[in-house]
């Protein structure tokens, strides 16, 4: 299943077209997405068994490029953010290899849509394209070989970053905050459900600026997995549905290269990653 | 106006009796406390408005102590906490004095009742006893002199600690995850206008281990105090009513004492504050 908040309405995704999830399902289903993760396993049942009238419905549906998409997860309850997920970007900012994830928040009112404007705060600000875990069922003490059952689907977020904010002295250092600006965090622009993925621990993730490449990797390179995160975070935390896990981005930051690369007004960033598709997110200036 | 969440029910407290506030108001607001902060100027009004029949009303409520009371804002959406804002307390972990807030969240999942009993996860639990900040209305770029103005109260947290978790190495430490096991946010038990108190800036706070006073301090030792964490917060994140800001705790937590002090089974935590009164929260083994 492919999911979409399609301008605060739920649609689902069938080759491009777009279905209305409370038209299909003659108000079975709320038109708001976050209320579908609360009865996830229900919700998902109902698309699985009605495929094909609902794939006959989308043919005549919109178009998915015309309608304005939202954040699938517009305010979740938690965001847990993973730092130093894969080794190439700890090296590169010289930091050491966690031996267990190293855990911040994105603060819930930072999330804005797959193709919003954002603001830039100051001349300082970076990009992180990333998976984006989406909770579908409530996990306590969840082990990595169940994990699976506990997510609702895979998606993709920028974990944008002031990053004079988050190194000024003293230590530690300022993750959630600086990583929580207004619009800093763009999330979508598709929830894929796992069985979407030939392999939903290995998905291909890239982000462009301006369209020159600057980060690619798969999800197969992380230190730490989605199921042995889900573990992990489970084991002292509960998570709920709807909650979103920023699983860490990939080598090839603005801040540590050389030039160092920022984010600029009018530019313009797009985050791809296989069966979720791709965010362009674009910057301005302060109006004031 | 003192404000509780008596077992679910927004109640009003006059002179140690309860005033139900559905029942009050006939209808006219929620017995939700969440829901009474998203309309805070207008239900505030409403109270001052009708205190004389509310306080004749309150002479046949039930007793406060009678009542099981539940955290006041029992879901916020966003949880700021402060790292290291008493001198004494960084001076006692070794840490520097901070130059800007050390801004950190414990996960809204780990809310819990003013006299819960809390599960101890390991034998490196520790207390941190705070004044706490309920948000009154959505507050972006708001200035130190009007911040009192998107209060919408004051209450007590306390904000637990597992010490192992949160200082195991790498650095950087896990403030965010090792204060958010379930039930290390004991948040109550009443939330106090402004008005209420003398000096909002200057409230003294407390905690007693087994009747044994471990912290005692007045909120004018803040290194960065209420007004200012609004600014400095609301400069980039939007607060929202009903997002809690644990302020920070001052010195004489456990693991820095000598000997070191750990919650065990049975003890009992109190945690003062003025006009707010007590939290008393219990600590029992994990039953698995």
């Amino acid at each position: 299943m492919r999911l979409v908040n399609a301008a605060g309405r739920a649609a689902l995704v069938f080759d491009g077209r777009l279905v209305d999830v409370v038209s299909a399902s003659a108000g079975r289903w709320s038109a708001r997405v976050h209320e579908l993760y609360e009865s996830w396993d229900t919700f998902s049942q109902w698309v699985r068994r009605n495929d094909a009238q609902l794939r006959a419905r989308a043919v005549n549906g919109p178009q998915i490029s015309d309608v304005r998409l939202a954040a699938p997860v517009p305010f979740p309850r938690q965001v847990f953010a993973i730092g130093l997920n894969y080794r190439e970007h700890a090296r590169e900012g010289g930091a050491e290899i966690p031996s267990t994830p190293m855990v911040f928040t994105k603060f819930p009112s930072a999330i804005t849509g797959p193709t919003d404007s954002v603001v830039l705060p100051s001349q300082y600000v970076d990009f992180e394209a990333e998976l984006v875990v989406v909770i579908g069922k409530p996990a306590e003490g969840v082990g990595a070989h169940e994990a699976w059952h506990y997510v609702a689907g895979l998606t993709l977020g920028q974990d944008l970053s002031e990053r004079a904010v988050q190194t000024a002295p003293p230590k530690p250092q300022q993750y959630s905050l600086a990583k929580s600006y207004r619009g800093f965090a763009p999330v979508g622009p598709v929830l894929a459900t796992p069985d979407e993925f030939a392999n939903p621990d290995d998905v291909e993730i890239s982000c462009h600026l301006n369209g020159v490449e600057m980060q690619r990797a798969r999800t197969s390179d992380l230190i730490f997995d989605v199921p042995h995160l889900v573990e992990y975070l489970s084991s002292i935390v509960t998570l709920l549905p709807g909650d979103l896990v920023f699983t860490g981005t990939p080598s090839g930051i603005g801040w540590v290269r050389d030039p160092r690369v920022v984010l600029r007004p009018d530019d313009v960033l797009v985050t791809s990653g296989d069966r979720i598709g791709s965010m362009r997110n674009t910057f301005t200036r302060p109006t004031k």
